[in-house]
């Protein structure tokens, strides 16, 4: 867990190890503080740079990371991949093309879950390869990993920019296993609590009073199916104690119960 | 294992009907370029600008697209918000902030599960809106929603790069699986269709103009909170068409223009 100290501190004691990101001869230093940065949001850590092209540290990278400057400050320097992989015990290599290797090819969520199994007794080390931007990992490289990561998108619009596929790479991590997410969906409340069914129909029949003395209910025969669809639509619209007490307002607002009693 | 479905050859012809994407006053063209490039990625295609800061068309935008260029020159360009989402029935309001309001909080991977089941029957048509790159969505935006939208990330550094946060949410919708094959349950609408927001929001304009001659605003200061407040109910109940026409019914009896004549 070396060099990783200063990023997690601000993370939970029991925030899980995530894979190395490994950048193999990255171009841009803007594209590897994207790459920082997306790390960070996934609250992955650990950066290794195999050669940057245009030398380390680099001033464009750190104006991009928006703050990750951490990852970047104990990113670890490399000579060669061989170099850069050496302690770590499972590799994955991102890859869009067919190699003709025989090497399991894994789907991010598929890979992410792997290293999730690898690291549960935070024994394992583990390590995902990105080649150089314009032209992807070498054959060289993509030979020293266990698997073939992929990410299935638009085969006829697959290129992705490396920090975006650094970004669905650990997001795919982070969510495999997600201790910020609170499940698929929460419903906010905000300030006010949901209204009570009671209120909702005290608000019905102050509705229906109004109706009636306004001549809504042309025939005595439609009125029941009126009155069903519109408690329906009340009763299933997730309406706040405070939306009622609105409601309330408004219709008195329009039949002249307040406001209206000026002009008389 | 999840998500080597996915891993299809190449996309279907009969590719679903993905989301709108609605950038609420994109600062900066590299970015919209990069979000064009990030949707293609996931074979989402539309896109929708309200106001860009620096005009439009704009060649920084084109320049980043990386070839997405298809996109940008479809993209539909509004004023406001507002008018960017009359045509939609189903909308997502991505935000990272806790904003006070009652509505539902999605993960990326629940919102596109839903808009999956919405756009099912390729009748629905749903919308995601961002905000600018510097502030986020106004609230008077998520008001128009009918949820919000939440990338779960790591909580000491989640701010995303517009175009990140456009990819991860295109990813899930692209990774989910449509929920009409694996047989699961769609909401029933009965006979009727969902209200599009340029119902909803002509509903809106009537109730405003009803309150106002009735003088239900005692402060002009309370007025947008209030309306806001309103308008945040009515835009996340889930109204059909035929609940929007009654909602107009009732307000025209109350207001005494349907049914009081006879009382004159």
């Amino acid at each position: 867990m070396a060099g990783t100290k200063t990023a997690r501190g601000k993370l939970p004691d029991s925030a899980p190890l995530g894979p190395a990101i490994i950048l193999v001869h990255p171009q841009l230093g803007e594209n590897i503080g994207m790459c920082a940065r997306a790390m960070l949001n996934c609250a992955v850590t650990e950066l290794r740079l195999v050669k940057p092209r245009d030398g380390w540290p680099n001033d464009a990278a750190t104006a991009a990371a928006s703050g990750a400057v951490s990852i970047l400050e104990n990113a670890k320097l490399f000579e060669t991949t061989t170099e850069a992989v050496a302690d770590l015990e499972f590799i994955l290599a991102t890859t869009a093309r067919e190699r003709g290797m025989v090497k399991d090819i894994f789907t991010a969520e598929a890979g992410a879950k792997i290293i999730r199994q690898k690291n549960a007794g935070q024994t394992q080390k583990c390590g995902i390869l990105f080649g150089p931007e314009r032209t992807g990992l070498e054959n060289d490289d993509v030979a020293l990993a266990d698997a073939i990561l992929n990410i299935p998108l638009n085969p006829s619009f697959s290129s992705l920019n490396l920090a975006q596929a650094v970004l669905l790479t650990c997001y795919a991590w982070l969510s495999a296993d997600n201790p910020f997410s609170a499940g698929e969906a929460v419903p906010s409340l905000g300030d006010t609590a949901p209204a009570t069914k009671e209120e909702i129909e005290n608000l019905m029949k102050h509705m229906e009073d109004e109706l009636e003395t306004g001549g809504f209910f042309r025939s005595p025969e439609q009125r029941p199916t009126i009155l069903r669809n519109i408690r329906n639509f009340f009763f299933r619209s997730g309406m706040t104690a405070q939306d009622v007490r609105t409601m309330h307002g408004i219709f008195a607002c329009m039949t002249g119960k307040r406001g209206r009693k000026k002009e008389g």
